[in-house]
């Protein structure tokens, strides 16, 4: 038996029954769905991180899934709601720009906009719609609803945009670019994805590259947390194909002094 | 294909297996059953928060779901474990108040004392009633065990009753009640219900209300957070139904400096 | 319809998307299998805890489960990843040593070390073996792929053991033993599991036994938590079969001024 599948993004946290409320939502609509947590622990209302993580994780998922996108400070106004089919896979979210990546990336076929109220829950709140619109909007398109009978269609480059943090060149031989999420380990991974890094550098002078955070830097690029010695920092090209800084064994957060939104220097 | 739904709301927390073992020992006596996190986060033995929190959620899951609250200070002592019928719904938990609103609620219709050991595990520990009672009973329970068999029914007017914070008129034109509950944005929740609100004031006069929690307060009931400016504060009926006071965008907890327990008062 | 179960015990936390992507990849290749989280906030590296909280968890488990540990440290340098099956289940780990109370138990009925390479994802990263190495093995072996077909045969006694933090006999009369976890409501676990208390003390003499952490000590072994006042500690044998400091309705942790790793004694 096939299940269709629904992921879950949202700055809701584990802490309350909201994530929880959502999958009952789902489950009444469509009991036959298997519900997949990606995290509810974006940092709440960061739209940047959000589609980060969104854009390190969907690929993964089997094609079909429906990827509900929750990071919404705008609910309750007249922000909309869009549902976009892009690459065999579904995403709905609101019209905030944290699908950037997903609506810049050349494989989008549909975006339409979330207005037929027939799919909604009955009664719609005007503070949480991840209950009372997306979770039964989700379960309908893992049923194989027909997205286009959701609303009108919209051309993708109408959709919001985030103003993304993105690197920039700052001077000849010098990138900036910003820590958009330290993880658990204290991995600080950064918006530098590694094709920005090799196309700025030969690969062959990699390892003169220099990487610097606040007054801390680490020289040269490693292959795996390996090659330096336990508690030495490293620059590597991490799993999502992003710069991070790491220490082996150690945290690199705690190593730079480092907090999300701190820029990370590149010369070459 | 059908799957029964298990909610499972817990104080065990995400940091320890104790949540991943009940869902083992349910799905080694039902294979064929849907398990959801409503929370493991309740604060440790709040029997209040878990109870609002039960009511805020249980209505959204379907028709036939077992919902399996573990908040339960008293394991290892006499305390009943109860298990009811209710709207469709079944809820096992220990018989200690945390369903109060559910056995007050009029739809009850049945209660069991859980005392069938057959339906256990082989060896019942003294500490860990989730997994060596609630989770084999749940299981059976989600395959259509027939409830009357798990003990002896018992008046649904026998059960234990929290003593739960509810609002009170303290003064005329003054309400007061309680903060039950932080979310991870910083709302406060309280335990009054829009019932209540409107009942205390004519919505005509909804606007002149006023909202104070220690030294500041907020004027009138807002629809949404956007009506008010970002970082400035509102107050609204939650998505649950209750009052909650919050901060556009910002944090209600910081703004009003709040704790869960801390009083509410509402002027009219 | 029954479905196969794969557990997951990681450090990886619940802030990030890696568990999340660890589910896309189990599901893109195995659809039809329950995906159940022990934990996700194993400290990070913490072999030791890891060892025992799955020591603690996989028995609830249906035959058949496959249980992936990624406790990782050494991700990306030459360590091995074995694949064992014992006692009806399938195991899937680094050789760190994180599966020794496993290996060291008597019923292993075969390891082989996880080598071939069209089980993984095509592209495996140096950084992330559990999404790329360890969710497509455990998906195939849900699905009955045959484990032999992963790599060579290895005697188990080949496999990396921990030095596992053990208790010892101190001198005559005194037991040393560690706590390993401190869970949500400030219970000390600790190393000595209930055999070793018994034979080290006559149950006759149990009621004699004293238990010292630190300054702090309480006599008696108790056999639920409520045998003391409140806020009273207790010594107990936790649901796990490990020795428990506990205080009633209140945290062993702040009683003693604990942390993970302190020692406990233990005299008869």
């Amino acid at each position: 038996m096939l299940m269709a599948v629904i992921t879950l993004l949202t700055d809701f946290g584990n802490d309350d029954a909201y994530a929880g409320i959502i999958k009952g939502v789902i489950l009444s609509i469509n009991p036959s769905v298997a519900i997949v947590d990606i995290t509810h622990n974006i940092d709440p209302h960061d739209l940047v991180q959000a589609a980060y993580m969104l854009d390190a994780s969907w690929r993964f998922f089997p094609a079909g899934t429906v990827h509900v996108v929750v990071v919404d400070p705008g609910v309750g106004t007249c922000r909309a709601i869009i549902a976009v089919e892009a690459a065999g896979h579904i995403f709905i979210a609101p019209d905030n720009g944290v699908l950037s990546f997903l609506l810049d990336g050349g494989n989008v076929k549909r975006v339409v906009r979330v207005e037929n109220e027939s799919c909604f829950l009955a009664s719609v709140s005007r503070t949480f719609h991840g209950r009372d619109i997306f979770a039964p909007v989700a379960a309908r398109l893992a049923g194989n609803f027909d997205i286009r009978k959701l609303g009108p269609s919209v051309g993708h480059g109408q959709s919001v945009r985030l103003d993304l943090a993105r690197p920039f060149i700052n001077r000849p031989g010098e990138m900036i670019g910003t820590i958009i999420s330290i993880d658990r380990f204290g991995n600080l991974i950064t918006n530098i994805d590694h094709r920005r890094i090799e196309s700025f550098c030969r690969p062959a002078t990699g390892m003169a590259m220099e990487f610097r955070v606040g007054s801390k830097k680490v020289v040269g690029l490693a292959g795996s947390y390996q090659e330096c010695e336990v508690q030495a920092p490293l620059a590597i090209i991490g799993s999502s194909g992003y710069l991070e800084l790491s220490v082996n064994r150690g945290s690199a957060k705690q190593y730079f002094s480092a907090e999300k939104g701190d820029l990370v220097s590149v010369t070459c």
